[in-house]
């Protein structure tokens, strides 16, 4: 059975006795039995299996042996974490989240404005909703760090989906009223994802399809900013890449020369103050000035030249005051419905995916957990509460995240000091706005977006996995030439493909024995490993399932004729007797598998050669037990190793010749 | 590290010295590399790649190190499977091919008028797809048994996804061309996924998904004989249960006595004939001769009785002679393309499967093998050819084949034999069927198809495994209450959401050590494995990919602080030191699994436990080198097995207190 002699040996030198043990004489001693998981009903396993699908973190845990008065607390803390944090408040803490939440502010406001005008919605919606969101999130959300307001791809989506159906300049009242109804359903969605448990839904959205997605998606957004960037005034609505060059090269004569030298003068300065916050994030606080500062700057600027920037569209007229509600503005019937559902699961699943990645990355910073579920709720309250109080769809953005993290936000508290800051400009300061180009917002965009194109991550990609590559490029260019929810939804089959690839063509290889252990591998890989004489052991590396088990038959019987011809053209071989398949990573089997098994048995059977199954997993062992295919195997058709099936085996022939 | 002390005793018995070992105070000897698998280039692993999807057979490895002449010959028995039986026919075996052709043409002659009707064609139809397509699968086809001809669910499909456009009765010449352009494009869609070599398409259609859908089909199948059965003459031509039951008590006044007493006799008749026969297989050709004789036995009734059965609807007029060319019949443009193509794919995919699964079947019976490519290029071809020759859709029936395998076919001559027969019968014997009532032709449909309902087979996947049955139960469902095409998309989805579930939740477990073994297994599952103390050895069953890689990273660290809280409870107990994962069953892993690992080492690094890795599997241990993150887990984060790497990292901490 392959005890390592050389060890043997080796103890055996205090002893000063040398025993030279070979492999061939051993007896075979204590073969271990392979057993079945223990007994359940099926309604146990259902309900395993269910708690594993909804439950894998097992929220409940720490209800268990509590008093109904602790349970009641931490059931409060569970659905509301502002009373986990909120009972241990420090002063230190409110200091930080003070300077936090107003360095964010001063991010907030410009992209708000600017994000608004990406969804094609006047840009006081996007204050409206650096408003409300941060605070409901303040009270239901886990993340300490997580910035809430309107983020670029969500607003870009949503622009896009709408302006395809609905214009908002010729009917601005039907596209608010689809902006907030499909605020409102992105928000439904995103609640039940996580009250129904179903968080897993957007893990189905890969990194590698993120990464071409937001490349694609930050390319069109930059494109489109073309449009104020070159003062042009008649512009395509449409999205995908070759309509947006048409249009800008289209209406040469519209590019107004104030308009490009402003824009590329502050472009300049927020690349550069951006390039500087890059290399030393110390100086976090450059970037995250440098918008207000260009807004108030080129404000300033338009205001004294008036006479002079003629051509520079300015923002115009910004009404004063609170949110207005806009529970009545909802849209539940009528033709548009459909779009708004669909623009409001297509943003809404964005936007979570974003909020999620976001409060994950700077929870495992600070060493801390975030509830997916419990933020997708989070989330979508806030967005439900957003569509019913003039605001777009929101969640936490990924830029004044990193920049809320960087200036040593503690708790949630900051987006609350955000949201009050945004409050006083709402209240006081609009008709400051009155003069900011429009030109000013697309440079902001521009500057927000470029970092989504993360061609060092592609690379990545394409060096460890090209299948993860190919998503990312579909998604990609599935976004720039067709259409967003397409590109995404090409990007997610092409994932799902990756998957079902892998279970169809899984790969099978020949084991062989590592001299002196009882370890077998393959034998491709081991150049030390060893075939073991009238054997062949095959390892199968995925589950047996219908969509595998023709083909891992055929490629099984194929092993079997290409080992006879092996032995065939090398005479001094003794003939095959004994085909060992080694189940350890197979690691489920479902009815076709298990008839494959069967199936393969009875042909080897024919070829007079025995077949053998070594370690299979439990719920495999469970099948093969249920169908009652073992008994057709015998006693010596079932090892707990492949080591213990050669040894024994071998004896059972030596046994009798 | 483990030896079992138990054997060695053993044999240092001989010697009469007795040396305990125990495990603990055993240096660790010689530790096992892991490799990667020899390099290849990108090019080489795409090739490879390509050559395991769509070679997995090596279709050409006979061709090797021949002459030329001899490849020549090979390539035509590889196209043209007749020269290979051909070359080497004998009398004897011709003796057998025309018993054996004469009974299945006694059943195909019945059959194929029966299912024509089913497809709502004119019955000769059926006679002339019983002539040319066996003549050419005889040629191209692979297998021995198959017995070609018209099937019940494929005519039955076909009948209903063109009835549902176009009404025969209505418009006979265009219903004819679109059921001449459907098996067209079923041919051109067989014949393409075999040269294209994407056979693994059909395997999609798992057994389970099978079995439903043919439930659901012969139940829907038999209660649209109640049309003919009761005499019924106003019928719904819609499919599903729930109308087609309304159609039969609505039209009750139509009922016609003389045609039920009629049809019930021979009902029971057939019926029982299939029992005998199902009982004793050497009897096959009681219910093979049964069909025919009730054929003949209710014309001669009819005839005979002519005036007193005025309420019996008969088959009437039939030309006679050869099938007509209906080349000119094909339609290929104008609003009934997108029927005739939808048709065609879903009468090709469901006759493809019957064959292939027919003849693979036999073929293992028998034990000689079944190429699926070629098997699709030959229906494929058939059918094409049949299209132009007023055939309608073709492939090997799964009755008929058993009739032949019965009656002891030797080639695929029998399918000649059979041609013949039906080409006497097309040239002299059609005026004999003038008065054949309809009804018998109901009684032979039901007959056939009553054989598809196995409950057996549903039983057992219930028993054995309950995804299956879900799948299996919703394709029966959904073929009953809503339609062929998205009952089957209905049930492939169930299978393909299988597979993503198992990767998605896949099993995740504690290993413990077998004392006096190497062997690490499942605690719960193996009583006598004991977990090693400040080792915690965990368990993935499945590839780490986007879609579980956030599920595993959580159910990982809830497995440690289960740990974490089950040894403070347990004071006696040392700390956990170490997280070993076992990648045994790892099967594979993306860019997201890898950015998981990574994530786990840093979150158990800020937690002072020491992360290790066992046994990554070839293309892992690549993608792991591939990312450099292997560098991170340092000298002693990687090992071959779980032994080594307790026994090597606990005698670390000994050298090191």
């Amino acid at each position: 059975m392959g005890i390592n002699s050389n060890r043997v040996e080796h103890f055996l030198d205090h002893e000063t006795t040398t025993v030279t043990i070979s492999t061939e004489t051993m007896p075979p001693l204590e073969l271990h039995r392979v057993c079945l998981p223990p007994h359940k009903t099926t309604f146990q396993k259902l309900r395993h299996r269910l708690s594993e699908i909804f439950f894998p973190d097992n929220p409940l845990h720490q209800f268990k042996n509590q008093t109904w008065l602790r349970k009641l607390v931490l059931g409060l803390q569970f659905f509301f974490p502002v009373f986990q944090w909120g009972s241990s408040y420090s002063l230190d803490l409110l200091r930080s989240d003070v300077i936090s939440g107003l360095t964010i502010a001063s991010l907030a406001i410009p992209q708000g404005i600017s994000y608004a005008k990406l969804a094609n919605l006047p840009p006081i919606i996007g204050l409206y909703s650096s408003f409300v969101p941060p605070l409901i999130y303040t009270i239901l959300g886990s993340s300490r760090h997580l910035a809430v307001g309107p983020v670029s791809i969500a607003s870009l989506v949503m622009g896009t989906m709408l302006s395809e159906t609905v214009s908002y300049a010729e009917q601005p009242i039907l596209y608010l009223q689809l902006a907030f109804t499909s605020t409102f359903f992105a928000g439904i969605f995103q609640a039940s994802l996580g009250f129904l448990r179903l968080g897993f839904v957007i893990d189905f959205l890969s990194k590698a399809t993120l990464v071409g997605f937001m490349a694609g998606a930050a390319v069109i957004v930059s494109l489109q900013q073309l449009k104020g960037l070159l003062g042009i005034v008649h512009f395509t609505t449409q999205m995908q890449i070759v309509p947006v060059l048409c249009s800008v090269f289209k209406n040469k004569n519209e590019w107004s020369w104030q308009t490009i030298v402003l824009g590329t003068i502050f472009l300049m300065f927020l690349l550069t103050t951006r390039k500087i916050s890059m290399k030393k994030p110390k100086l976090f606080w450059i970037s995250a000035a440098a918008p207000l500062t260009s807004v108030l700057l080129s404000t300033l600027i338009v205001f004294l030249l008036q006479s002079k920037t003629q051509g520079i569209s300015i923002i115009g007229h910004l009404p004063k005051g609170l949110n207005p509600p806009s529970s009545n503005m909802l849209y539940f019937h009528g033709p548009y419905l459909g779009v708004a559902i669909k623009t409001g699961i297509v943003t809404g699943i964005l936007s979570l995916t974003e909020g999620i990645a976001v409060g994950r990355t700077f929870a495992s910073l600070k060493n801390y957990q975030v509830d997916g579920n419990k933020e997708m709720m989070a989330i979508g309250l806030m967005n439900m509460a957003g569509s019913c109080s003039s605001c777009f769809v929101t969640t936490g953005s990924f830029s004044r995240s990193a920049v809320n993290y960087n200036a040593g936000a503690q708790t949630a508290l900051s987006n609350v000091i955000m949201a009050s800051t945004v409050l006083v400009t709402l209240l006081f300061l609009m008709p400051l706005f009155h003069y900011t180009p429009n030109v000013i917002l697309g440079a902001i965009i521009i500057t927000a977006v470029i970092g989504l194109i993360d061609y060092q991550s592609a690379f990545r990609l394409w060096k460890v996995d090209k299948l993860d590559f190919l998503a990312c490029l579909s998604s990609f260019l599935g976004v720039l030439f067709i259409s967003v929810p397409l590109g995404l939804a090409i990007a997610v089959g092409v994932s799902v493909f990756k998957i079902l690839l892998h279970v169809t063509r899984p790969n099978t290889m020949v084991l062989g024995n590592i001299p002196g252990t009882q370890i077998y591998q393959n034998l491709i890989r081991y150049r030390e490993a060893l075939r073991i004489p009238s054997f062949l052991i095959l390892a199968v590396e995925s589950p047996f399932f219908f969509a595998n088990s023709t083909y891992l038959q055929e490629r099984i019987l194929r092993w079997i004729c290409e080992e006879e011809e092996r032995i065939e053209s090398n005479t001094n071989e003794s003939s095959m007797k004994c085909v060992i398949l080694d189940m350890t990573a197979v690691t489920a089997i479902d009815t076709s598998g298990i008839d494959t098994i069967c199936e393969l048995r009875k042909m080897l059977d024919k070829r007079s050669l025995q077949f053998v199954l070594a370690n299979p997993v439990g719920n495999v062992m469970e099948k093969l037990h249920q169908s009652n295919i073992l008994e057709s195997f015998g006693a010596n058709g079932l090892y707990l190793t492949v080591g213990e099936a050669v040894a024994d085996i071998s004896s059972l022939w030596k046994a009798q010749p």
